[in-house]
């Protein structure tokens, strides 16, 4: 009997019932077919070697491609938990499977902890399975069989009960360990060529801080060693600009997810950054003509049903407090609906717009617990806001002066690698958003025209615009190569009716204003870890928590001199102290370095004779001599000019 | 039959059954009998004809006193009852009574509004019930007949329900009107000799902002026309300095009990002062060695749980929220634990001791509704607050160190009108308290040597500390009149033991530090509500939010220059705007002075010529002439030294 199988070019074949995979593969050509490592009909991955039985859309998955990988990875968590199971007999196991970039299997070896210099030790036992070329078929047992053969894990005997299908689960027989797994893995053990256990760290139980914690071996696997080089390169240069690796070497953060996911606590350094970055961005927007407000971070529910965020973004958001007497209060998930109360408090006249509102303001999104990531992903942030209330023809302009004040910010901060990115309604579909043509077609060709006028390169994008209105983001790439929206420009009149907002024109009449949303530098969370990866740490002086550390050659000779500079450095607003500790000048010179601050002044009997200092700056080998009134002069002239180049 | 009272002098006597509170009152001496206004029985308040039936503990409640006052003005609260029923006899009535300072009644006139122009003949209404001398004797009737007079009243019938003990409710009867009050009153309307009405404000059906809105007409009312005077020339004064009444006409903040009752949006004005008064004080505190963190507003449960304040706070603490995977996360209430969170980020050597740790430090407490006022009782509030861990040695000099930099924040800001109160426990019942006598008696000891060695006054009370340690508190006097605690240095022993917090100590062994609570200007909602009414809205130039404003004598002449002036100053960090309106001179001035600007500079044409300007200080009637260098270097140097005179 013949089957129809669709393939994703449009093409449709008739096969024999029962072929394989891989026979599918080998008819089209042999390259494919030893490319292959996996199938996918009607959109679930199957093994190479299931055989088809009915008619269905197939796809062949390839070495090298991201489901391919996936393949390569489940197929070592196979193996990782076989060698775990081999070595500690008594060890229960949470979930298995792939992660981004490699695999992982979820231990819990009771009170006792597998340490990391444990892992050569399990990837010799790995490798030796490799080398076994384990046939890795995928077996049936019931559920009541499987349940015999982990006798007594409780996580494993959830794990069953949950994937039961049908009474039966899903093994693969390694040796004489049977593991229970749902993936699709390679069909034999031979060709993981390439594998490396990487690290251990704890994860709760399904993820719930309420759950035991359990240990999660993690590890990254490939078919040929050249990949797994590449990886490990790619992983070391993402080490050294991760956030989180720098945020706790330079103590700039910490989460903790037992006192709360998400909730990051800055430490006294990041705490100094993010202050520093917030007090130039209120006077910077103050400069520029927005009124700084404070408003709260609690808003009455109805609020958000009058914006839609409710209906349209209920998921995100946190669950309302009922106070007792009718009252639900919501935690505020954006500020635009805090900032309308302020530009309803007053009647407003066409002589006052544009009417320009900005905050610090801090919200709350629920963000899984899985997405949660230092202080990229948080549930707690505080965003750099601020929305401008204009008239139609007030548009061009005041979108320019937005424009111009962000590219001026990014050069304040040394930002240079950013594009623009203008979204437009679908012009085939308009009936899917805002209903007012005018001022669609009106708004479109004045950013358009900003754009030009400004002389900035842009990609324009149909249909992507939101419902409310059109809008330009500006897109950067973190240090890990994702892409990430840095700032926003977005129209919107759907608010402005939404709340019913006026402004009383030169006719004496009602009208209605444009919202424009804009962020500059996004939230203080999100930004100071952009900004840790992009200066790996080493923060420009004016931003960098200690700006000098001063060290004597001598602490009873110099020590008293050092105490006098740092009292005058201090004086003029420099974060600077002194290094009184009984250690080796080399160990100090190298830990202040560790700890990227951008100056050393090492003081000696020469400083103190000449009332010089020798100023080693950081990333520099070499020192120079000046008068310390030079080096105030210059580190303030330094920190005056942000992180824009002194000439 | 006789039966025994008790007074309050602990003296017994024996008198008839069925005797009343006048006659008591008669028996004692002439002068009491005639400033009896009421009695009181058991501690509950009764009309002096109350007939006493048992043996009782017995007062006299006389004229004038604070419950005296309170039995006028229920007995003004039932005649203005009864006076709106006559006027308009469809209204319905919500609640009535007395209040801080006077009385009110709640009316609901279906659609239409009382305006406060009918007040006066209201007033008249009543002045005619205090002259018909109508005897207001409480009568009992019941439900059911309650019922029938209220007629359809929902808010009346609910309240009959709500009241009504053994079938029957407290009635008055005032002429044809049947007034519905649990009130104790003056046996005769005529001994009310001196009523105002006041002013008409809305106010939810039993408080709660889901109830329709009624509207709540508030009067004062005293048996002397004097005391009536000397109370209205106290609220006139009071509305002077009101921060409420300020805050509204300087545009400085407003609270919308629709979107957040307790929850104020800072105006652009206001925000400027609360930013200014957040900058001075981080500074300041780092300067004296705090480190300033930012830590999340929200805490899972548990934490608070440890602390006790759970277990004690929990009233004051907003409910929790249920993040749906076993974390229930809390609005912190105080910000202690999440301090002590970054405390033991760390292992903490002796050698780092005192540890200052400082926020501004978001917190939510919910007060009821009744109690909110304006930036001074709110639910969502942001407080100076710090920790400092010491050493039990270090307790005295970290004391002294709070107590000068209190003192100096103080200069600063020109508040000179303050006390210190020293809180011991009580050496009466020692087990009442934390359980250490080594600990207390050792820093009861410090912290009154400190403020001796340091010559500052101060009062002793004992048995007012807190349960975990002894404390200092500033009380100063709000503009009102009502004592306030504006700082507080508290010394805690139970939360670093309840978090198990250590340091190692130059033995290398573990040891227990103590944790000393403090804010120098508690939050930044009450300490703007303070200064705001100590300088009647006159803020001092480094905190106003305008500082400078400049008035063209003729904008078209004199336009530009005033516009290259604006331009000079802002470019010192002054915070000046030009008044180009086409408007008159006089009436420019005059609104700046309104708006209580420190500096109005007008520029003509003799100002032009001579590039002089013409300065008028706020309060002052007359102006002087310099040179725009000079005014700038004057207001900078005004502006650098704070609220402190530059002389």
């Amino acid at each position: 009997m013949s089957i129809k199988l669709s393939f994703p070019d449009g093409s449709i074949r008739e096969v024999e019932q029962g072929i394989s995979v891989l026979d599918v593969a080998k008819s089209i050509s042999n390259s494919l077919s030893k490319n292959a490592v996996a199938g996918k009909l009607n959109g679930s991955l199957v093994s190479v070697n299931t055989a088809i039985k009915a008619d269905a859309a197939i796809e062949i998955v390839v070495k090298n491609s991201d489901e391919g990988n996936v393949i390569v990875w489940n197929t070592a968590a196979v193996l990782l938990n076989s060698a775990i199971k081999t070595i500690y007999p008594n060890v229960h196991f949470g979930t298995i499977g792939d992660i981004e970039h490699g695999f992982y299997v979820d231990t819990d070896k009771n009170d006792q902890q597998i340490s990391v210099d444990e892992l050569p030790a399990i990837e010799d036992t790995m490798k030796d399975l490799v080398k076994s070329k384990i046939n890795l078929k995928p077996d049936q047992i019931s559920e009541k069989e499987a349940l015999e053969i982990v006798d007594g894990d409780p996580y494993q005997a959830q794990i069953i009960k949950e994937h039961a299908k049908d009474g039966s689960v899903q093994v693969y027989q390694v040796n004489d360990n049977v593991i229970i797994s749902d993936a699709v893995v390679l069909p034999n053990s031979g060709d993981v060529k390439a594998l490396r256990l990487l690290s251990v760290a704890g994860a709760y139980w399904q993820g719930k801080s309420s759950n035991p914690m359990l240990q999660r071996i993690y590890g990254t696997a490939f078919l040929k060693q050249k990949d797994l080089e590449v990886e490990l390169e790619r992983q070391k240069e993402a080490r050294e600009r991760d956030h989180r690796v720098i945020g706790n070497n330079l103590d700039l953060f910490f989460v903790d997810p037992k006192v709360g996911a998400g909730l990051p606590y800055w430490m006294p350094n990041g705490a100094t950054i993010r202050r520093t970055i917030e007090r130039y961005i209120v006077d910077k927007e103050v400069q520029n003509g927005y009124s700084h407000v404070y408003t709260p971070v609690l808003m009455n529910l109805d609020a958000y049903k009058t914006s839609g965020h409710w209906q349209h973004y209920r998921e995100d958001m946190f669950p309302p407090m009922d106070m007792g007497d009718g009252e639900l209060l919501e935690l505020r998930p954006m500020n635009c609906p805090s900032h309308i109360q302020v530009y309803k408090h007053h009647i407003r006249s066409y002589r006052e717009l544009p009417i320009r509102i900005a905050e610090l303001g801090m919200m709350h999104r629920y963000e899984k617990s899985g997405a949660l990531s230092g202080l990229q992903r948080v549930r707690e942030m505080t965003l750099n806001d601020g929305h401008t209330f204009v008239t139609p023809d007030q548009i061009q302009d005041e979108f320019k002066d937005i424009l111009r004040l962000m590219v001026d910010v990014y050069a304040d901060f040394d930002i240079k690698d950013y594009s623009f990115r203008l979204s437009y309604r679908d012009p085939e579909n308009t009936e899917k958003y805002f209903d007012d043509d005018e001022i669609w077609n009106h708004s479109q060709s004045m950013l358009k025209g900003a754009m030009d006028d400004l002389g900035l390169d842009y990609v324009e994008a149909e249909g992507e615009a939101a419902f409310y209105g059109p809008k330009l983001d500006v897109q950067t790439k973190t240090a890990m190569g994702n892409e990430e929206t840095l700032s926003t420009i977005q129209l919107d009149f759907m608010l402005p009716k939404q709340f019913d907002l006026h402004y009383v024109g030169a006719d004496g009449e009602e009208h209605r204003p444009v919202m424009i949303h804009r962020g500059l530098v996004s939230t203080m969370e999100r930004f100071t870890a952009y900004l840790t990866e992009i200066y790996k740490g080493a923060f420009p002086t004016w931003l960098a928590p200690k700006q000098v550390t001063i060290i004597p050659v001598n602490d009873e000779l110099h020590g008293e001199y050092a105490d006098q500079l740092q009292k005058k450095l201090a004086g003029n607003n420099v974060r600077v102290s002194v290094d009184h500790r009984n250690e080796k000048m080399g160990y100090k010179i190298r830990e202040a370095q560790t700890q990227k601050i951008p100056y050393i002044l090492v003081v000696g009997d020469s400083e103190l004779e000449s009332d010089l200092v020798s100023v080693r700056k950081y990333g520099e080998e070499n020192s120079t001599s000046v008068s310390s009134d030079k080096f105030i002069q210059d580190i303030q002239n330094e920190i005056n000019n942000y992180s824009r180049k002194v000439n």
